[in-house]
């Protein structure tokens, strides 16, 4: 059985704030334990904040932003490495990391205060390791931690939660190789556990109720890895 | 909290076995438990069975098969209403029920015998109301059931299960126009929880091991809709 846990009670998150620390007094943490953590907190203690009146937008940020305001697209355009669709004001884009989403993750809803954006972490595989580290040394509890954000997919409505960055935990199930009980090898199956790890513990947080973590308990999901293990590369990617 | 618990001992499925049965004798089930189904299992059920000795291949399917099999390949293409990429003898499709996916379903790991093949089942809302109605008839629980399958995404690496038929349980959770805590309203919010449901269920299933159903409690799912709200319509889909 897998336990999925919300972790009620944070819900103003600061730069600077020790989110490790208010995660761990508000959550019971095990040795193997996933904590699922939403990056619009882990960039606000992060101080990934960026307030708009402080933003000249560029010409082509004006041409792209529609009816809407240039200067939140002016930062999507400072967070891509690639534009991949547009549709005004809708800009789908790779960051830095190589994650392909929309406004290539820099969030307005949940902001930290009027006329901001968050930014994505700049190194959210790094962001995971240090809440790892933080929460060992505070409870000695060894956890996986993933740090997970709200992508849409193409051909499919709505947003799944998936991993951008994580600690401690495999990111992909290598079944290749592996036979079904049918005797037949599994061929091209790689699961994406981080990403579904990440969507399960959506189901518990809440984007209207200040629940930004959760704690899954029962999966073992030890190992080592990076998000961007969960990125095509581009050499296998049929959709660049 | 939500629990996600295994439905074990369920390994060979034949054309016309009572399906819901062989679940609600080995599971626990209540009102308002999600139960997920893989694919698979709900397909062999339903007799979506192809013995490759009985398809010749076109000229087409020949031509995308590279060194592999033609007669593979030639059942892809019967069931798919659109190629959207091939690199052979990988194809992606779209389906006729509008799921855009490698090979449009069609499945040879953990087959029904032999050089056999597995299809999508013809209407996977369908069967997935079929099922919540006889749990019913036989247990008197009221469930959500969805029928999972894995899907690969453009831009990530690894599968991740995704809800292609439902019945009971609501596909999206709509939070447009939902104010979060900072009294931002949610632009664009769209939650696909049923993929959610169905990656979670994931976690516990087994792809070598024989378990191809999970029940989730815990989740307040209910609601009305199908695994087709879940496809992009057409004139919204910037990567048709």
């Amino acid at each position: 059985m897998i336990a999925i846990v919300p972790v009620e009670g944070l819900l103003e998150i600061q730069e600077g704030d020790d989110l490790a620390a208010l995660i761990a007094e508000r959550a019971e943490l095990q040795d193997g334990d996933v904590l699922v953590v939403a990056q619009k907190v882990v960039s606000k203690a992060e101080g990934r904040v960026v307030r708009l009146v402080d933003v000249e937008p560029s010409e082509e940020a004006r041409r792209l932003a529609g009816d809407h305001d240039p200067r939140r697209i002016e930062v999507i355009l400072r967070e891509s490495r690639r534009i991949v669709r547009t549709r005004p004001p809708l800009v789908i884009a790779e960051t830095p990391h190589g994650f392909v989403c929309a406004s290539a993750g820099v969030d307005s809803s949940n902001a930290a205060g009027p006329e901001t954006v968050v930014l994505l972490p700049e190194d959210p595989d790094a962001s995971a390791a240090r809440l790892r580290d933080r929460i060992r040394e505070l409870t000695g509890a060894d956890l996986g931690v993933i740090v997970s954000d709200s992508f849409g997919r193409p051909w499919r409505q709505g947003t799944t939660d998936v991993a951008i960055g994580l600690a401690g935990i495999l990111p992909l199930l290598d079944l290749r190789g592996e036979r079904d009980p049918a005797g037949y090898e599994l061929h091209a199956t790689m699961i994406a556990v981080a990403d579904e790890l990440a969507g399960a513990a959506e189901l518990v947080l809440g984007k209207t109720s200040g629940i930004p973590a959760a704690v899954i308990r029962g999966f073992d999901a030890k190992g080592e890895g990076t998000a961007r293990d969960l990125v095509m590369p581009a050499d296998r990617d049929l959709f660049r």
